[in-house]
């Protein structure tokens, strides 16, 4: 597999990293978060561990592409719990991201999953999506659904997010 | 790194694999989860992806070791949310499985993750800790908290599981 | 106040009190709840403590519609949170409940619940609007947004509900 | 029923009502509620709704009783989902309440409550026993269970609230 592959057909032309502090301080979310896109930033490591990209992003919401795989599996041959929350977390906290304004910044306080239908190596491509419920001054809120390519609902979440100032 | 490292100065016998379905149906959850400490079994796939292993469990607990890395990076530079709500899953669900006679089987319903301080890759070892709160007959409720070396409360969760007869 | 007063201009035909366990056995959810409204059956009791009731129910939705008031305040002086995570779980439960055929019976599991905007007694009439999120054969979700007459969201919930065969 | 009563053999000596605004700034949280307890406050109005008191209240923990009866019943006959919510909120609100240093306040961001065993006018006098799992500079969690006579686990809650000052 090339370094810069996430699952086969999905590569980051930048490959994997952290995107600079000026960078996040310098711009609204949105215009970061497209820019991830646009492949002027790398994609984060955990993109990597769990096989999932951004690949869409507009004001309050988004949508994450992921493939789960061997990779994932728990002890009972089915894709673990931790990779559906983890693409959710990922949907659930990026929609919050594309809402905030230069010198914001966010923090998840917490998100409950429900795992609907069972996830295996065989389910392929699927798809987070994530919007934003309410966007307050200090709290935001958000739901995100995890689909299959048939559009059934593989798994649910809602998250609460801290909104505050960040320095220079 | 070895093939069968988790991080260092963990490793697992057996590797990472699955528990052939004839082991989990012929045996007691309790049993089943002290042979896969006891390297019986091998390490789930998810366990190297994430860094954790199953440490102890007793009857209705149990208790998960793991080193979050720059692998599990948010685009931030933090660890991702996914990672705690991976390990506590993982907690949060073997206490429940702990539980089972003979014969019955589980699966995660819903669970719900507070994220409370900050983890980075200098975070250093972790543990999760789960506990049933209450084991009925077809559900049961779990709680577990994620600590670092000196005993400060990382994240915590909450989780629902279902539990069903399973057949030969 | 008349004894068949919910709130000012909101009175329900047959009073408050339950439903035969006949009448629950002998039809589908969307029936039985349908008569509700119609006035065929009485409200519950919970209705007139907490000034809320049934309005609208379809194939997997409801609505109920509610007023907050001086009854409900905390030490505070504001509503209690539990006003809107009753109203919430009654159309949380209700717009599950209408998803079940005869014979089919349902309970709340959990339920989770964002308070977003203070609620007062000059909050006026709100609306909570309950939509199935996933149907399955044992397990439904649904989600619930209280909203006020403005349509802002003042409180959002999901809920986990079981479904289970009934006996006569 | 007497005016000051909450339920048979519960009364509450100052009758229903709020606290003034004045009050609640000028100490902390744990010497405001223990005031409550010995009676100087009157009784918030949703207590007597909802047949509920505070009984004892500590650093960080606090218990309330409360007797369900027949006008908390939801239309088939048991005890609404709300009621445990409703004292859960009350419980898992307070313990936190209690953390508050003179010139804090808090809020409720988000709650997740299971309903594990059925509740019932017949179940008697439950508590309702609260503790902080976590209090930081801004969020707290606090989770809470609700137990009948025997101990038995009714309903298991956990909630996220927000601190902030208050101004005079």
């Amino acid at each position: 597999m090339s370094e810069n592959e996430v699952y086969p057909g999905q590569t980051v032309p930048r490959g994997f990293g952290q995107i600079p502090r000026e960078e996040a301080l310098g711009q609204s979310g949105l215009s970061l978060l497209k820019r991830m896109i646009a492949g002027e930033y790398p994609a984060p490591a955990m993109s990597q561990r769990m096989n999932f990209v951004l690949a869409e992003v507009g004001e309050g919401t988004c949508v994450f592409r992921g493939m789960p795989g061997e990779r994932h599996l728990n002890p009972m041959g089915a894709v673990h719990g931790g990779w559906a929350a983890t693409i959710l977390d990922s949907a659930l906290g990026c929609c919050v991201h594309s809402t905030l304004a230069q010198g914001e910044g966010y923090g998840t306080v917490e998100f409950k999953v429900n795992l609907i239908r069972p996830i295996t190596p065989q389910t392929g491509e699927v798809e987070a999506r994530g919007v934003v419920i309410n966007r307050g001054r200090t709290i935001a809120v958000s739901e995100a659904k995890l689909v299959d390519r048939n559009g059934k609902v593989l798994a649910f979440g809602t998250e609460t997010c801290a909104i505050y100032p960040i320095g220079k």
